[in-house]
């Protein structure tokens, strides 16, 4: 967790701005202008040596020149200068900068090599830097709004819980502007821009420690501080607070080349979905999800379960809603006999007492109804949350009645409220979301936000339980839950052993499976028939019928070359085929390469599966389980996760296999050992830690998942490791 | 097709209304006011014994002394006296009547009862009847407005070239408020109630083939007319114009019982998806999806094709946009080096030329730049459609000057258009959309209607080419495409011969194979040895191995009572094997229903399939195929097929699976004859046609898809006909 504290960059008591414009409307003279409307109490100080006054203010020839300390410089000057100005700064003992200057990394490798300096700069004095390239800061606790932000300009401040932390600032600006159309609004604006040194996760580690903050929104291009975002999840998580995040390039065309199997199969944004699941951040799919969540997790109170009652002014829009949230695992609650006679006594005849409940137009006739109707379903024990929905509520309707009784309503119960009002003026959901209640035009919007509100809640409170706040996602592998697991020796060790490797770092599938064994992961019971020796001269017995694979690091994919044989049923089949594979294997692979034939037992039936390993440009070594066979691509069945590894998220992966029916014996089947794939799923992240950077790749394909209590039996193993050509192909 | 016109209900030159009120804002009210309003041109006849004068018209004591014809009378009277009113109007030469007034089937049996006499007066008549318990018609063209519902007491009238046709009022006002907010607007809005005679369908064949409709809007809550829907989908294909539906009930809880393992897998939604799919209607997934997709549909000009370009004010938001699109199945177009250059001399060089192409704020220095680079984008040659997306345009933006250029540009060139706006007022929405620009603030809900929109008008270009608008959705089952078809015998003589069955309607699956082998479908190379018999009696030589099944209807799932014994080797085997499955299938079964023992050539190999038919409460038979084995209720991998098939059809359907890369030979096995499978649902398709009702279920399972060249071989197959007993436990 980072040390060096962003106290002066966001809660500045004196801020100078260099560069200053005694014009309000330019980017070098709003910051002042907006310090000076919102009532920012701390110094101001503008720089600019051609001046002597900026907008009112004295203004001041150099930084150094300023009379008291300042706490945080706004640079507004062209690229060039900016480097000079950074050490000016530190020399003035300036504590924190915000860099609006663009021409930086985004202008490819020359303003690369500049910001660069910066970062230096910033990490050798523990001056804090954001930006360059950004549109700095608006901070409502303190009134500091060192930005050029155009959303500051004109209109009301919007203030509310909200923590707006992106790296574009046209998306903060589009947040903000959604935000207030939404009636919240927020306690922190942060654009980080090219991220010299402060980041998107640096800045959340901050305001989510904020008591006025109660919902994080962050905007990510790319995930270049992931450590600092596991740290900021893992705050979230004891603050109780949730951070929302859009991360955009969801489908990039770009990918680091893999030559494995699991490299090409899980995609980059499976991994970037496993890493925020991993650390309790939310991600959204859109802009506009992004806003409308923010007010639902914004509330103080949780979801306590799933069960909805749904209550509206048409029958046809009850059903549709009713629809969309048993489609995203919402219960249609049951109300009790109470209940219904209490909406009975207060609905007409033609109405529906039942959820989903129809009060018609009952609504024109009485329009305090809902005053009494809506808090019956909140105080139904059967019933965790109430999805409003109303349309066509037009001439006659007193809207102002509804919205009151609504916020009341909302006030005074445990229940959730949530509010889907199609064709409704903005003013209207705005009204409602100033009163507290998350509202929305779109009801299929609402009803999303509240089901991944309901799976947060949820997942909140099976963690709280839990001594570690990090355990229930298995952010600790603990040896303790997983039974069997072995300690591992001295990576480095082992794999001087099983050198030299091919140029591309292939082991064969036999050192492949030997290093595993040695490691502690799985015994191993092939047998090697070295080139020069005879089938007998195996340390082990062998029990028939078997299967001989030739065996060379320079022929990682076997089968595509006929080098597998199957099902051989004695020791004199054995033989043949043995001198058959071992001359065939010669003809194709380089001199000396072919260690043998690698025999090993036949297994038959058993669930098909596979792990493996893969390379993340973000995140490392991530390791990916799925169900085997033909289904794995065709039905991309599988699951990601990262290291470290408990055996409880391990289980609990393998058991988010949409196959993992076939393992239960639900369908007929032999009940499999999946605990046992679990395991091995701890393992392998156990060797991926051990390993380090010199795993490359591993592909355990297939792995047998054998019956109940009889584990797993890995049929091929291929491990790639870091050499200096295989790294520079990875890159 | 119906001919019963709607004329006269839908544009009428004379209405009545019965039950007149002389207050304009009750529901009796109304229509006369809304008629004088919004400027009918035809007679009005206030009917009301109790007065001479409504709402400064004559008034009249009955509908007989109407001193004109009557084209549509309005019944806005108690349910009791409405069949009375009905007879009156017959009598009157009334040619069509709205029925206001509640009171029937919504109520249960006893209203139930009394809107089958509307149904019978309907019927008997010719009479048109909408409703009863409906809001009624605002027809545009005529001005005819004989509705109560309030969205049209206030505000102007927003005409546009939508129609309306809703079960629901409520539904019906909450769209044409949405289309209102959205800057389009309405031809039609009818809203038909509980339809005791006139159903949406009968509605939409009207519409669409109004020239002044270009998209029909549609809400369901129930499917009474299936083949009005069919026919309404037929002549919008022949109109060129597309129908939108939004159909409620989508995860409905009740489904008929049903036995066969078909039946139980494929829910009623699937059937319901592939009805709409099948006859070429759009469903929509929620109410704002229907109006925003309206206004993309209700172009003139179709999409040629997928390539999108995407223009913004946010690098942000472009690549969030483009990651929409690509998950969507819309390519990101490669731009012509002409378009860059000129985007390139244009924009500021820290802005992006390419796609997503950013004019960064540089909207804000050049209000015009619209203008110049939409156009550029919308000539380029690999450019089919641009999607214009803005956010955090505030205070210095020319909001006019972007809303007239994109205006423009869309009425000056061929590709489409569209606009997302990020936080933008409703007014800018409406203005571009009533610019004929597709626009919503929400730039993902653009994305999808695009998306939708694309698929549409290629899915239409290529149905152009066809000789018949339907073959292309295989509405006409053509034997001619279909290698390999025989003719069916007479249906109900083969039945016949199979009697007696089970009290359930089971057949065995000797009988069931010997029926299929009979109607043509499959050759049964199957011998059922007798339970006297030896197994040399058989009337076919055996290929050994094989597999021996006791055959008995009464036991329809054999392999649950250890009956099924697989890998026979020789005849000796057989012979013990035969006598050991007739002895338990005697211990299980009622006495005389064990046929024999059945022996089959063990098949190898192949791709697993399944093939069945199964009762949908609405369609009637559903043909069901899909991936077989375990993986078939894990993954549920199938395809629903409405009957009649047509072989290219049946073919999309195989190759829509999600497992068909696995029959084509590209995962490294064989190529499966999957051909064969896609005859195999003709001939099934077929067969539930000749035998109709007398056919329940259908299981053929597994369905072996053997290699190219070889067919397929159906392992199991189980028939269930309908008997009184079978049929009552199915309804």
């Amino acid at each position: 967790m980072t040390q060096r504290s962003l106290e002066k960059l966001l809660r500045p008591s004196s801020i100078a701005v260099v560069g200053a414009s005694d014009d309000p409307t330019k980017v070098s003279g709003r910051p002042i202008a907006y310090l000076k409307r919102y009532g920012f109490a701390g110094k101001i100080y503008p720089i600019n040596p051609r001046r002597t006054e900026v907008q009112g203010l004295t203004c001041y020839p150099s930084i150094e020149a300023t009379p008291g300390a300042v706490d945080l410089a706004v640079i507004a000057i062209p690229a060039t200068a900016v480097v000079q100005t950074l050490n000016d700064c530190v020399d003035a003992g300036v504590r924190s900068c915000i860099i609006f200057s663009s021409g930086f990394s985004e202008l490819g490798e020359e303003g690369g090599a500049l910001q660069r300096e910066i970062t230096g700069i910033a990490r050798r004095s523990g001056m804090r830097v954001l930006g360059p390239n950004c549109q700095g800061v608006f901070s409502v606790g303190t009134k500091a709004a060192p930005t050029f932000a155009s959303a500051f300009a004109q209109g009301d401040l919007t203030v509310g819980s909200g923590a707006i932390v992106s790296q574009s600032g046209a998306v903060a600006a589009m947040l903000y502007q959604l935000l207030g159309n939404a009636g919240s609004g927020i306690q922190y604006y942060v654009a980080t821009g090219n991220e010299s040194d402060v980041t998107v996760a640096d800045v959340m580690l901050d305001v989510v420690r904020d008591p006025e903050v109660s919902v994080v929104l962050g905007y990510l291009e790319d995930l270049k501080d992931p450590d600092g975002l596991a740290d900021a999840g893992q705050v979230a998580r004891q603050e109780d607070k949730p951070i929302l995040v859009l991360k955009s390039g969801r489908t990039a065309e770009g990918k680091v080349a893999a030559s494995s199997h699991t490299g090409a199969l899980a995609g980059d944004d499976d991994a970037v979905d496993e890493f925020f699941h991993k650390h309790g951040i939310v991600r959204v799919g859109d802009l506009i999800e992004l806003a409308a969540f923010s007010q639902m997790f914004g509330q103080k109170r949780r979801a306590a379960g799933r069960r909805v009652a749904v209550i509206t002014n048409s029958g046809g829009l009850g059903v549709m809603v009713v629809d969309q949230c048993k489609a995203l695992g919402l219960e249609i609650a049951v109300l009790q006999s109470d209940t219904i006679a209490g909406l009975k006594a207060m609905l007409p005849t033609f109405a529906s007492a039942a959820n989903p409940v129809d009060v018609t137009t009952q609504l024109l006739v009485e329009p305090r109804l809902l005053s009494r109707a809506v808090p019956l379903l909140m105080e139904d024990p059967g019933v965790d949350a109430v999805l409003a929905s109303f349309g066509a509520l037009g001439g006659g309707y007193d809207i102002d009645a509804i919205i009151g009784d609504l916020a009341q309503a909302n006030d005074e119960h445990d229940a959730l409220l949530a509010v889907g009002w199609v064709g409704s003026h903005q003013s209207i959901i705005q009204r409602l979301g100033a009163g507290g209640v998350p509202a929305a035009q779109n009801p299929s919007l609402v009803v999303r936000s509240l089901a991944a509100y309901v799976d947060f809640s949820l997942d909140r409170a099976d963690s709280a339980g839990d001594d570690s706040a990090t355990s229930a996602r298995g952010a600790v592998a603990n040896a303790a839950t997983a039974p069997g697991l072995v300690s591992i020796p001295d990576a480095a060790a082992v794999i001087a052993a099983y050198q030299p490797l091919t140029d591309d770092g292939f082991l064969s599938e036999y050192n492949s499976k030997r290093l595993l064994d040695q490691l502690g992961v799985f015994q191993m019971s092939d047998v090697l028939v070295a080139p020069t020796s005879a089938v007998t001269d195996g340390p082990a017995q062998l029990t028939f019928p078997v299967v001989a694979k030739a065996s060379s690091p320079a022929i990682p994919h076997k089968s595509d070359h006929g080098l597998v044989v199957l099902n051989i049923a004695d020791e004199q089949r054995l033989e043949t085929v043995v001198k058959e594979l071992i001359a065939r294997a010669e003809d194709i692979a380089p001199m000396g390469t072919v260690e043998g034939v690698l025999v090993q037992k036949m297994v038959k039936g058993g669930f098909e599966a596979f792990l493996g390993v893969k390379q993340d440009p973000t995140f490392g070594h991530v390791v990916v389980v799925g169900a085997g066979g033909v289904f794995i691509e065709i039905f991309s069945d599988y699951q990601c996760v990262l290291p470290p590894i408990s055996y409880g998220y391990a289980l609990d992966k393998v058991k988010a296999l949409k196959a993992f029916p076939a393992m239960t014996g639900a369908r007929g089947g032999d009940e499999a050992d999946y605990e046992a794939l679990a395991r091995l799923v701890v393992e392998v992240g156990r060797v991926v830690e051990h390993l380090g950077d010199a795993l490359l790749e591993m592909d355990l394909n297939p792995v047998k998942v054998l019956p109940k209590g009889q584990g797993v039996a890995v049929l091929d193993a291929l491990i790639r490791l870091r050499t200096d050509e295989s790294a520079a192909r990875m890159s």
